[in-house]
């Protein structure tokens, strides 16, 4: 009995709770409007008052309502996704409710197309591929019981020295193994510390646009997401400061160097005062940093990681991309206070990443072979740019990146890049479209198109093809307006 | 002056959270004990109703009050952790506030010691690891960009076409290798399913004792775990009958065949039971088989997936454990349905698998070598066992189990098991304690002994030295006492 009245409860709880989402969404109810006091809507509603009580703070729990102190509940401020323009401020806050996560990258990756250029994937024709499997064999030779032994949860201790070793000597860091751990490629890093330090109401900081499974990794945890934008000359850093005096984030995910998706990287000046930021307020900086050799002029700065002293950094290296993409190794550096919440989710997760890949990956790494080999893929890469930038000429935009995979493209006006792509998955073509980078769902005129992964005839095909079908498309909506 | 009012009201209600569970640790406020009201409470501690409302509700959500419509708060039925003994019924229900993972076990796994019998693991002594290394060759030979190449999510589409294949003519269980996905070992799909199937305040139903991660792995959603008995006739069905009908429990993770900790099979009758009762209270059944295998007499009973044909089994088969532990390989085989809501969070996770450990693991489980092996690699087993059983004579009870890697022990009654693997470790001797493997914390007599790492003559001596510590330390408390 007391069982089904507890149901009944919830049942009216979510009665009301949908009944406020449809007064918003329908505009009834507007931005920072006061809702009906708990009483009044109790008594409208003829429901119980703990009731009403419930269901609103469930609604600002979700970021939809908010509450003043002894004033009662306001429509929080709602993004319009229609426009992708935020109706406030530029980091405007967000919040969606999701316990089922979305992943809407691997949606597009799991279509298997002649012109792949969704992929942030360099082309396995680029990589040394006899090479590295003599280098396996050697592993083998070396390590005959490595199939039977399970890494440690941090990671194998071998690996973890020399990767030490290898921040001194590149970057003057010292750290120990201790504040290392191995993943499984940066995707697991960063779910890792989603996963450990973000509690749901927490504040979460992100760049527009962002690595879009990263916006997923932190949405599963109903945080409150405050996104800054990313440009050609780094943060408004102002802006930055702003939201971490007023909002005291947990942490700021950050992509600083050749940014996936857009190339962009942060400059030395930036990256030094946003240090002092996270420190003076108190936020984490997780920075992931996968294409950092991935340069095509003069090396990147030197990664946050690297003007860290207190420890305010979280650094995710990947290398594992142009090493042995198969093989999925990154590399998190953490001080001991952090690292101790991570290990326990990473313990929970797998018990370790497989020990052989661990063996694989050290022993290419650090071989003088791989040295030459990035060399000759920075200039691979450098071409099947240049070809791609050449290729979209006409209304396409974009800046010329340095270094990465990636080219973020503003398309046409007249261009619906949601129609493009459905017409160009049928016609076996993938990219990615730009509001699923950006973590207010806008920026809908832009996408995101990677060169790494076709060979220069393959890339020049698919670019061809994919201007004759956006041409078709602008044409068609002229035609149909005209 | 808003955002340090909303801090301060933050202050105020952790302060009050902080109080209630003080007085209910100390005994001041027992069991079903009705709180002071809202108004009570707001005037007595001098702060805003919503403020006590809103700590009483985090300690509802937490598990430490319940609400009882229109009555108002009552303290939880809490354990008794000290004795061990539920002070309700046996399967009283507990839900500790969990956001900060722990991972007692792999605490425990930390240390390295000579004397290993914590490690469920096989002693790599009895993988053939000479030959494996000669099939790692063949597949470099057999796919030369195995290392350039992402796996897709779900894993390896070859690979999950030929255990689908494998399973048809094992069981004659017809399943699309839509529905199967690869995972890095059992622990990962464990963790996928928790992530995926349960929410914040469901109910799971979880076998007392059991294997301690997955305890880890659901109480980190803040769900309600109710345990019910394993013993070597199984469970008691109408307990499991009752909590379905009364608890509606989201899942029943289960460990049913030669179990881990304790070496219990669930019997084949049983089996078919709780397939019905799965369907008639819509219970999903995780089936976490990893000793399938590994059987010393007759080959246990059919997995329930074999029984099951409405899709409610959640099948968790792990086969590298005794193929090749280091490669870290289970397969997750679940009914479309729920599979699509375990994909996302795959893809969150890691991606995929990383192809290399997949191919590997295809091309060795399918060799008729392989076969060979697992035939000697139970009477090895089967000998370790029977050695360790005849070692520990005296007080020391259990049942002989038969498979698995695993002995559960009751130790005698005047031996305190913290203790012992306290001075065990420092010794370097490395156990399993009871308590962590039982939900409810109890099990303080127990404990798991690992007969699977050591060879026959380390198995000897770490035994002969457990025994020995334990009598000291009965010894030194009859000493104290007489």
């Amino acid at each position: 009995m007391e069982q089904s009245e507890l149901y009944a409860g919830k049942q009216r709880q979510s009665t009301i709770y949908e009944a406020v989402q449809m007064r918003i969404r329908e505009g009834e109810w507007k931005q920072h409007d006061k809702l009906p006091s708990v009483r009044a809507m109790a008594e409208r509603m003829q429901v119980h008052r703990l009731t009403v009580l419930k269901a609103y703070q469930q609604l600002a729990d979700e970021g939809i309502l908010y509450a003043k102190y002894k004033s009662g509940y306001f429509v929080g401020p709602l993004e319009d996704f229609e426009t992708g323009v935020s109706s406030e401020q530029s980091w405007t806050y967000q919040a969606k409710p999701v316990y089922v996560n979305q992943s809407r990258l691997s949606d597009i990756h799991r279509h298997s197309v002649d012109y792949q250029m969704a992929e942030a994937l360099i082309d396995p024709q680029l990589l040394p591929n006899a090479y590295m499997s003599n280098y396996v064999k050697e592993v083998f030779d070396l390590y005959p019981r490595v199939l039977s032994t399970y890494s440690s949860v941090m990671g194998d201790l071998e690996l973890r020295e020399a990767m030490a070793q290898f921040y001194l000597d590149k970057y003057g860091v010292s750290v120990d193994a201790a504040e290392l751990m191995i993943t499984t490629g940066s995707q697991q890093a960063i779910d890792l510390i989603s996963r450990a330090l973000v509690k749901p109401g927490d504040k979460v900081l992100i760049e527009r646009p962002t690595y879009s499974p990263a916006i997923d990794a932190f949405l599963q945890h109903r945080i409150q997401l405050f996104a800054v934008e990313i440009t050609p000359s780094g943060y408004d850093m102002a802006e930055i400061e702003a939201i971490m005096k007023q909002e005291r984030p947990r942490l700021f995910y950050m992509n600083p160097t050749f940014q996936n998706p857009t190339g962009y990287t942060v400059p030395v000046h930036q990256r030094k005062q946003l240090i002092e930021l996270a420190e003076r307020y108190d936020c984490l900086l997780v920075e992931d940093d996968v294409y950092q050799d991935i340069y095509f002029g003069s090396p990147p700065p030197p990664p946050f990681f690297y003007y860290d002293t207190e420890g305010y950094v979280i650094y995710i290296r990947s290398f594992s991309k142009y090493v042995a993409p198969g093989l999925r190794i990154s590399i998190l550096a953490a001080r001991p206070s952090v690292m101790s919440s991570i290990v326990p989710v990473k313990a929970l997760s797998d018990n370790g990443t497989p020990l052989l890949n661990q063996k694989i990956f050290q022993h290419y790494f650090f071989s003088s072979r791989l040295q030459e080999h990035v060399v000759k893929l920075r200039t691979a890469l450098d071409i099947r740019r240049a070809k791609m930038e050449q290729m979209l000429a006409g209304g396409w935009r974009f800046d010329s990146p340095n270094g990465g995979l990636n080219l973020w493209v503003q398309v046409p006006q007249s261009l619906s890049v949601e129609e493009l792509l459905h017409r160009s998955l049928a016609q076996s073509m993938a990219f990615v479209p730009g509001s699923i980078c950006d973590p207010l769902g806008g920026m809908k005129d832009r996408l995101r198109l990677s060169y790494s992964y076709m060979n220069e005839s393959k890339l020049t095909e698919g670019i061809q093809r994919l201007v004759t079908l956006a041409d078709e498309l602008m044409n068609d909506k002229n035609g149909q307006v005209g």
